[in-house]
């Protein structure tokens, strides 16, 4: 066996506390390797007769990719306290591998062995229960719809008259969605991400000017405040776009520095190198990437943070916000963040807190700081694969089975998996407007662990290429509105909510990938119910060996989707082979 | 090469902020697997010509073990922001190891790099500057010294009249200390640690009555007043032991809640488990260890919490002490540590926080709980290997080599490296009583990265088993002392503040481990300045040749430490040998 490829350490992905009873503990080796491995654990404080008492229980893999594969356990530890080592055995050896190295038998010394050493309530990483089944829609709220023109700005063009550019304007504001909420409630949407709302300079409104005031192109506070009620009346949350990375130009302390330079009272707002201060292509202050209109703000100055955080509460407190988006997530202070939760969660318990990151990030999902992430290691892997076709199915594979071993099943839970959003292509553009694509994307991402999440317009079939053609104006004119697609949206997010292992009721594992057919089989379970899925990436239709998706199991329905929003189940017998026409999937449930 | 045993992943010892411009990257693979490793790096917003800007470092291997090699890198990055990725290479293949997997050349994807996405000063590691260059020394305040006889508890025997119990009393106080603290300053000493000194039921005062006063068997306020100021008025800091775990039996909450059950307002300020509470072998509510008479603390509830930071609070502000010392920290939440350190470091920015942690400790070093950890598992290694001679020399560099690549360097820089403590024998008793063991222990941690730490008496060849035998009344009869001993560590001491690479200021690194010979050979160098220590850790005396310690350069002085604390530098011509007595040692200083 290759000891130098194991790895374990405490307190992330590979050791964890699920809930306030329950340790899962995860093993990552090299992939077949080992033949079993055993979790040797006890409590650290339960000797009799100057030995340690100690038991033995068999891991299961759960996920392997081209690299590792990965050994999971669940514990629930009597007095929550746990030390603990691995036994690894194939056919020649078995050694244990334990935080003080390798030992041929189990060590005698209790130092050795590696440690939990309290599952503290407090630390448990928790998000809001409502999260997990949500499905989000997000909206960029000056191209979804015009509902009061007395607030068009200057130079508005007619809804969805032409392409959108950088600079124009086509009216979207608050009115416009209320108006269009039931829509929503059709579809099954249970949350709204709007991109930011603040009074700002551009038509995505990312350049802040006033972090306390709506911009007047929405709405005013009063419009806002409805907005919200008329969500929540639907059972609809609502969050919100924090861009406390960096500010906007026009942001008044920004403005102050510029006039008075050195004697500015906000000198200290941001991070200046030198004086004066010279806005350009390279500015002598520190910025988002290298633009001058975007300065970064100084997190770390209490009076900044003070503001920042009275934002954060404000429009929780006044307004019963439900979350906040936290733009650029990742190049502000840990510290600021974990100030930022306190405030937020004093404001509202049950608020959601969503960063912005698109790497690895846990540090970040610890439990002090966010509730989830971008899951942005997920929209790769599934652009690549279904929309761009230039993976293969076990590359695929591989990548999604990382991505739910890169963190602990609580956070994987709640991850916010996108496809695409207002700073990528639409879904529609990344598969070439190929809509069966588009059909296997939402299948897999709505059948997937998370909470997902759909940019307005997808449902219906907008394509678009990058920002901005991704932002034009919703297509409210059903005759040019791809209906069926949108019904299929729809009763996969009814599946999501009504099945148990549909959604996030159920555990996620490859039964099977096959790179020449192009082929993946994926199933939903828990202890009562099973789901399996068998998709055809390709445009020939395929055929699958039976074996190879039911695994000897019989006694199966199948489900038919039928365009009216409903699924026909019917029996199957035995198949000895599965097969799928181009781009077509077939699902079977487990009676 | 073996692309399994690779492991990187950012923000922990692999990747950190060493100071606010400083970034540390380091990657782990299979030892000897590869020949070169270089880092691929870049801003990750400075993009030519739609092809992002990358530079390319080598690394240097900083440590090896059995098992791995470590690759180091330190980085300045211009805007504080890094992509990167690694090109390994052997003599047969070159690869590049990213987040998003392995590729044969770079990526043009910046999406596959490793992120450090913002070096923010915030979330820097940042332990008190005074630190660094402390030597400390751990009283056990019942047994160092009795100044004041009418506070001796009834039943007080004379000053080391017999061998410490459990339960005897030697009527040890502060008037003892205070009437001593020339002595420390005589050694060297820079900080003590005491052990517990509020009021108590036990000779250890592990288990507190009430965390606002003192034990009035060791003075009374005041008295510790003066105490804190003499030791300052000496250099010396003061460091108490805050045991937040759990409180004694005798804690007034505790009796309510034994007196009252159900209806103490304090039911809340322990986790019961259920009713009536009932001390005994089994407790029905959570306590240290399975110890009834140490019921833990729901550090969880704001009552207890505000109760618990307002001791911490107290005991700075009103008597200025310069640290606490956690006992049990790692069962204690991390929500409570991050607000103990705030509580803390907003009372004395300079304050010192020290957890007590037996095991792999990196959750609790990211610079938002604690400033080090008491390192056994340095302690376990120079144990074993020094005074027990249970360990290889070679398994011994590697246990070291695996400390020091455990944690960031700036964690390393503090660590609280023990060779013992009141909760083990003394080091003369494990080194089975060989004083020139005991030398070579002394030698080896006072020429180590991190902050020592004496146990009182050891310095003089105190010796003493397990717990209580560890804890007898030091002794002050000179005749009675080790006295080469004693000016042996003082000279070591003088040594650590005198010398800029025998402390903190050197890098270390073995350079030569003999498992037949049983001796080690290791370095403290830094750009300027470079020592070579030779030890010996057998009885025989050895011979080593000259280029196993030399390495090929030349231009040495020999250090000879003379008996009245003086060195002796004396030019040494080549050696094609080196000899060494047994359990001797040799020092080399480039000129």
């Amino acid at each position: 066996m290759i000891k130098e490829a194991i790895y374990h350490r405490p307190k992330n992905n590979f050791a964890y506390a699920y809930d306030k009873d329950t340790l899962h503990i995860i093993l990552q080796t090299k992939k077949d390797d080992m033949d079993t491995v055993s979790l040797l654990f006890g409590d650290p404080y339960d000797w009799k007769n100057e030995q340690w008492q100690m038991e033995t229980a068999a891991m299961v893999k759960s996920g392997s990719t081209a690299m590792h594969d990965y050994w999971f356990i669940a514990v629930k530890p009597e007095f929550r306290r746990m030390r603990y080592a691995f036994r690894c055995s194939d056919i020649c050896e078995t050694f244990v591998y334990t935080e003080g190295g390798i030992f041929v038998s189990p060590p005698s010394d209790i130092a050795n062995y590696f440690c939990f050493p309290y599952l503290n309530k407090a630390d448990v990483f928790t998000a809001p229960s409502w999260v997990k089944d949500t499905v989000w829609y997000q909206i960029f709220p000056e191209r979804f719809g015009n509902g009061n023109p007395d607030l068009n700005p200057e130079g508005t063009l007619a809804w969805g008259s032409t392409d959108p550019s950088p600079t124009n304007f086509f009216g979207g504001d608050f009115q416009g969605v209320i108006n269009h909420l039931d829509y929503l409630v059709k579809l099954g949407i249970g949350g709204i991400y709007f991109t930011p709302i603040f009074k700002a300079h551009s038509n995505h409104k990312y350049d802040t000017i006033d972090y306390m005031e709506i911009d007047p192109q929405f709405g005013d506070k009063e419009t806002f405040r409805r907005l919200v009620e008329e969500c929540h009346r639907r059972g609809i949350r609502v969050m919100l776009d924090a861009v406390f990375n960096h500010s906007g130009f026009y942001y008044a302390p920004f403005q102050d520095v510029l006039e008075n330079q050195e004697n500015s009272a906000y000198t200290d707002w941001f991070h200046i190198r030198d004086f004066p201060v010279v806005p350009g292509p390279k500015p002598n202050y520190d910025t988002f990437a290298f633009v001058g209109s975007m300065p970064k703000l100084n997190t770390e100055n209490p009076e900044v943070k003070k503001y920042l955080l009275d934002v954060a509460r404000y429009w929780v407190e006044e307004f019963d916000i439900d979350g906040w988006r936290l733009d650029v997530a990742n190049e502000v202070d840990h510290a600021f963040w974990r100030e930022f939760r306190q405030t937020v969660k004093d404001a509202k318990p049950d608020a959601y807190i969503l960063g912005e990151i698109w790497h690895d990030s846990m540090p970040w999902l610890q439990g002090d700081q966010f509730d989830a992430v971008m899951n942005y290691p997920f929209t790769n892997g599934v652009i690549d694969y279904f929309a761009k076709n230039e993976m293969t199915a076990g590359d695929f594979a591989d990548s999604i089975t990382k991505v739910l071993h890169m963190y602990p099943s609580n956070v994987n839970e709640v991850a916010f998996n996108l496809l695409d959003s207002h700073d990528t292509p639409r879904i529609m553009t990344m598969a070439s407007e190929n809509r069966e694509r588009v059909k296997l994307l939402y299948l897999f991402q709505l059948s997937f662990i998370g909470t997902p999440c759909l940019y307005y317009g997808d449902e219906i079939g907008m394509a678009g290429g990058q920002d901005p053609g991704c932002r034009a104006c919703m297509e409210w004119d059903e005759r040019k509105q791809d209906r069926d697609l949108f019904r299929y949206v729809q009763l996969l997010i009814d599946l999501r909510k009504s099945h148990p292992v549909f959604g996030n009721g159920g555990d996620f594992r490859f039964l099977y990938t096959d790179n020449e057919q192009n082929c993946i089989v994926y199933e939903k379970y828990d202890a009562a119910n099973r789901l399996i899925f068998v998709l055809n990436n390709s445009e020939q239709s395929k055929q699958l060996l039976g074996e190879h998706v039911f695994k000897g199991n019989d006694g199966w329905n199948e489900w038919i989707l039928v365009d009216n929003g409903s699924v026909d189940k019917q029996p199957v017998a035995e198949l000895s082979t599965v097969d799928l026409p181009g781009y077509g999937f077939r699902i079977f449930e487990q009676r």
